[in-house]
């Protein structure tokens, strides 16, 4: 292990596996859409022009595709940038500067506010509401999802004010959110007024092994729960055509909609509608997307199995690691023994192997057990991935002995 | 003039001249833009590839393009999405929630916030400061910019953090600022640090009638007098491609652009680097925008002279009416006779044509003096247009007429 970790070394490699990034087969298999568009009357649709000012909320065509995506009504739609991360700031931010729908007032003239952060999560999500000076309370992840018990005990608080939410394929452990948990969320009955679940299904679509599974639209259940102004959905095509320059969509209630949309007023007079056109055009609608999805699998399907088939042959039985075994999203997160994340990383980096960084994965950049990591195998060819897997799988198990032994093996 | 009136009511018109949109003619003298990335092989550029993830300041190619129209450094500017005015909001936005670069508090956390609106203006600018609750304070404009005497003396109070200028082509009067008024912008020496001039240059290649006029570099110009930090430029393709699908960049100080890429990389991973590279392909640099924008001029000046023409021969030498010719941008501004403004508009909508409302070139909405109109004539086909400007010089009259009898004579 130890002269494998040598052989490693001397290899001089410079792989990156921290980020969900598509490869570049992925885009060139979805670059048609360069030519969807390519005149000016296809720009014209139904007497309007795509190609000038207006249609703040986005083209009617534009949400009916999102509303027949996620499974709510095309009013229930914002259509944005290229980011739905976008989305999701500008949303807390607007909370901050001017609140939500049913505030009582700005979150930043709150003494103090809290927001629930179920880990391991998504890095960029904790950073938002960080960057804005709320509290991040870590709540634990089950292979159903968020654990329930904790989230209805600590939303009776009012500085409680919200939940980051993966619902399908969470980020980075891949779970699925079970009917029950999601049933649990829709029917919370938070003390904070403007309690908002961020219900980010950026992997709405995103299977890779098996066939598309359906899921619940959370709106209607919130709204049949009494709560519709609850929960604000978010997506987006980043990886679906191109993660640079793709669109996104916020969903809620309509009356938050109605409400949201008057603040975005102030800030843009619309966002990109002419890609919007473009991505319509070229996804159509839902069941035409799931089909290019499928494209997508069979890209992403040999990546996971070469990641999950070298964590079997290298960890298993071995009391060191355990993981789960996605059907879709983007990652697989490896729960190293505690007290190991770091040094494994540490040491994939001095071998010229880039991971999200250990800790990221939870507030603050901190895990409690430093035992998280994750796995991201989207972007590398084939060929660096298994690389990569071997380097990773020889580090995990030289920090496993280094943490029996109590010393490092290696400098 | 009555029966004039009661002639264009008859007619059921339904013209609208209130915003400055380009014209079908001109979206689609631009719409090749559509075809100059067509396959995946364009995208990549020296290595890197603009469909995926990254480079949150922009494309370097992008950011050379824009230092070129600006006269500044690739460093010095950020490229955002499809609209500057985003990036000025969020500008504005970051300094309430987290303070700029030389604040020493957010402004949030500022017990007052003033910032000044050379007016009349641009009512979209008013609107982002008005939003976050700052006080705005009107300063007079004249033909060679803002009244510098007032606003050199007005920052002098420390709760005035900032002022709105449209350079070149003034919205909406269509005023260049002289070299002397940009000379004493540059060396204000406000008593607030983090003071910003929010420089929007929307109109720096926007020439309708006669040469591409050269404007001073307001960057560097701050640089040398000891506020590097002072100014935010802004400038955008929305009349150059497509109002809704153009490209849009901020320029300051290295400092202020490294500071904020920061912040901005809470917010997204990137703005869209096709439509970046698409834009860069189409456009060149400055010499060959500025020859587009001379094919630009030629759809764009005969609607000017139009409704030049009409107001020469109906308002002239009457005393109810002035206005300034302008060279480029967007508006003709009519100084209507005090308090007829609101009035003229209000027939004009009986008429069936809508104008941008009385007032709105002014902080809050108030013009004091009610007398300000701002006439859009990009839009239109030059018939339409010909009837608005009848209709519109028809309703002046009656207004001033009104005025002097001091009744109404239309209902």
């Amino acid at each position: 292990m130890i002269s494998r970790y040598g052989q490693l070394l001397q290899e001089g490699l410079k792989l990156d596996m921290s980020r969900g990034k598509p490869s570049k087969a992925q885009l060139d298999m979805v670059s048609d859409i360069l030519t969807v568009l390519t005149d000016a009357d296809q720009c014209v649709l139904n007497g309007q022009d795509t190609r000038n000012y207006g249609d703040l909320a986005g083209l009617r065509c534009c949400r009916e595709y999102w509303a027949d995506v996620l499974g709510c009504k095309p009013e229930q739609t914002f259509v944005g940038g290229n980011a739905s991360l976008g989305l999701m700031h500008d949303l807390i931010c607007r909370a901050y500067t001017h609140g939500l729908k049913d505030s009582e007032r700005p979150w930043c003239k709150e003494e103090r506010v809290k927001f629930l952060c179920p880990s391991p999560g998504y890095d960029r999500h904790f950073l938002i509401t960080e960057h804005f000076g709320f509290e991040l309370i870590t709540v634990p992840m089950h292979p159903d999802g968020p654990d329930m018990d904790i989230i209805e005990e600590l939303v009776k608080d009012p500085t409680v004010k919200g939940v980051w939410c993966v619902p399908k394929y969470s980020n980075p452990q891949g779970y699925i959110y079970s009917d029950d948990t999601i049933a649990r969320f829709a029917n919370l009955k938070p003390a904070a007024p403007d309690f908002a679940i961020m219900w980010d299904n950026a992997y709405c679509v995103h299977e890779f092994d098996g066939d598309f599974k359906p899921f619940p639209d959370i709106i209607s259940m919130c709204e049949a729960a009494g709560r519709p102004n609850m929960v604000y959905e978010f997506a987006s095509t980043s990886k679906i055509t191109f993660p640079g320059a793709g669109i996104s969509v916020m969903a809620s209630s309509e009356e938050n909609i109605r409400y949201h949309t008057k603040l975005v007023g102030i800030q843009t007079i619309s966002y990109d509608k002419v890609n919007q056109l473009r991505h319509v055009r070229y996804l159509k609608d839902r069941a035409h997307t799931i089909e290019l999805m499928k494209k997508h699998a069979q890209i992403m399907a040999p990546k996971f199995e070469m990641v999950l088939k070298i964590l079997r042959s290298e960890l298993t039985n071995k009391g060191i690691a355990h993981w789960h075994h996605p059907q879709g999203g983007y990652f697989i997160c490896v729960a190293a023994m505690p007290g190991t994340a770091k040094r494994t990383l540490e040491l994939c980096k001095k071998a010229g192997v880039t991971f999200t960084p250990a800790g990221a994965t939870y507030p603050y950049g901190h895990d409690p057990h430093d035992s998280m990591i994750r796995l991201a195998p989207s972007y590398p060819p084939l060929e660096e991935l298994e690389k990569a897997m071997m380097v990773f799988t020889t580090c995990l198990k030289i920090a496993a002995l280094e943490k029996y032994l109590g010393i490092h093996i290696i400098d």
